[in-house]
């Protein structure tokens, strides 16, 4: 975990802001770790539980819960940088592997996923099963689930222009709709996702999630598959009125790589658009983009794509150094903490 | 986890004693509950790790690790008194279940298996990954393995003469010889176990399990499975001879209902004999025996048993009000209080 090794940036004041962070999967983990450097003290993750693949995709299969993979990674991010805070994030993100020839009934699982289910088969609650992960992490911020309830997502492709020849591989069974969030996960390939749904459409959200957003400074989306990481918060209805309605201020953070399985062809500007699409009441204060993440020639369609949900783009290099495609956690709390002090 | 609510007895003169407790499954608890009232800042449990059977079994034969479950129940029962420890302790005896209708992948593993097993893991050291968990539980005093390395058992089963007629149930294919812990777990039915042993016959034991002997001033053994929990600790040489040669007295509780799946039609006096078979230069200082368990017939036979490995015997009540079977801690505490204090 060496984002959780890091230095206080000179210029962040930590502490200052209330922030929330919504998403799922590694964009939200990069998310976190940046920002704990600058709001440790009211960092509330909000976490999608649509996720349906995986050793999460099993647990919530088997066992009737939430899928507890990406609240996994979002408590490891936080996880206290103390030994004994790193020690028992690696155990939680710890996967089982059997011995060679051996196919396990455990291989894949991450130890966290099993650890944050006991909990809440035990305690009976998922906001407070995940109250006492964070403890053990001594994580930095509150965790939060989207909603207390398991969700689904569909989708349909529609073949792209220069994509029609792929059209005999969408799923015809299904009258061409996708609906596990990892079939839409891969739908780039095939196509541009249309309506796409959250099921049940009107679960309720997490109640300590509203009041989280509520009560925030700002409010930042993504980076994540955009999706199946970054959408969902915006397609359950009682959440997306808390983001219409807060007095928070919103910040998007842009993906580094805007070709993803989920997005293939997409331009940066069509990712907002696509926000705009299932969320038109959505305000958005600001935009962080890498500079090599927008080609120059398509600024000023960005650009206007911002300006049509409110928001200013800002630039900033957020990449890794030698890994463009990774955020830096100190160069992505820098950009916070110029953003957030605007 | 009741046994950790417990009040210090008047009598009980807390951490005066260094204890070393040999045994494994409920019968260690117990001990482990009971001496953690009268010796918890120098306690040192030695499981055995020769089990094969349930979760346990599961998880040697897929990841080629020491059977964790009766050392996760040694360190439960060592957890701090706190909500904190209480809490942990519960998630680690949680068992899986899947939903009803469901026959799920993880169905009867205890989490604290999996997570000692991810411990063991990662930090490479089964020892050092048992510390991190008793850390976790706050637990009073360590839990060390019998041995770093997994063992197996093996005995044979000689009908006794009122069995005769089941001698065709015994295991024919392996002329006799039963090869799991497991087995020998539930042979009572079949005989009388003979030649039971350990494999491999030379493993080394625990470094730190032999040092915890020779420092201590108690060593307890029982109660327990007495072939699969008591006995294995006197059959591994290097454990053996350090329960010779240590300057520490040594302590035998026995068990509540004598006849068990293990050791049906066996006196109290040939539990001691069984003893003394395996290991003829073992000597005993103390016998904690319930009245009730010792019928008043068999008294000066269990006597003279106990005589002959040096011991005296102590009659203490020790069963739990209205439970006959179960070792009640707070007057198991007293019990070891009192012999350690004569």
């Amino acid at each position: 975990m060496s984002q959780n090794s890091l230095p206080q940036p000179p210029g962040a004041s930590r502490g200052s802001f209330r922030v929330s962070a919504l998403g799922g999967g590694h964009g939200l983990s990069a998310t976190l770790s940046a920002l704990r450097v600058i709001a440790a003290e009211h960092l509330t993750a909000i976490v999608t539980v649509a996720d349906d693949g995986g050793s999460s995709g099993r647990l919530r299969e088997d066992m009737d819960v939430l899928p507890p993979g990406d609240l996994r990674m979002a408590l490891a991010a936080l996880c206290d940088d103390t030994e004994w805070g790193r020690t028992w994030a690696q155990v939680m993100q710890h996967r089982f592997r059997s011995r060679e020839g051996v196919t396990g009934s455990l291989d894949d699982h991450a130890m966290g996923n099993l650890l944050i289910v006991a909990l809440w088969e035990l305690i009976g609650d998922s906001v407070e099963g995940l109250r006492w992960a964070g403890t053990l992490l001594g994580a930095r911020g509150q965790v939060l689930p989207m909603s207390r309830q398991p969700l689904t997502m569909s989708g349909t492709v529609e073949p792209m222009a220069d994509q029609a020849g792929s059209e005999a591989e969408l799923p015809a069974a299904t009258g061409g709709r996708l609906s596990t969030q990892v079939a839409l996960a891969h739908a780039g390939s095939l196509g541009r996702l249309r309506d796409v749904q959250l099921h049940p459409a009107e679960a309720p959200a997490c109640a300590e999630a509203l009041t989280a957003i509520e009560l925030s400074d700002w409010v930042v989306l993504g980076p994540g598959s955009w999706y199946t990481s970054v959408l969902p918060h915006l397609l359950l209805p009682e959440l997306r009125d808390a983001l219409y309605e807060t007095e928070a201020r919103r910040c998007i953070v842009m993906n580094l790589t805007p070709h993803t399985d989920e997005t293939a062809g997409m331009s940066p500007a069509e990712h907002l658009r696509v926000l705009h699409h299932y969320a038109p009441g959505l305000h958005v204060h600001r935009i962080i983009a890498d500079p090599l993440s927008v080609p120059t020639q398509e600024r000023e369609e960005f650009a206007e794509a911002a300006a049509v949900i409110g928001a200013e783009v800002r630039y900033h290099d957020v990449a890794k150094a030698g890994q463009p495609e990774v955020h830096d956690p100190l160069r992505l709390a820098i950009a916070f903490s110029e953003v957030f002090g605007d």
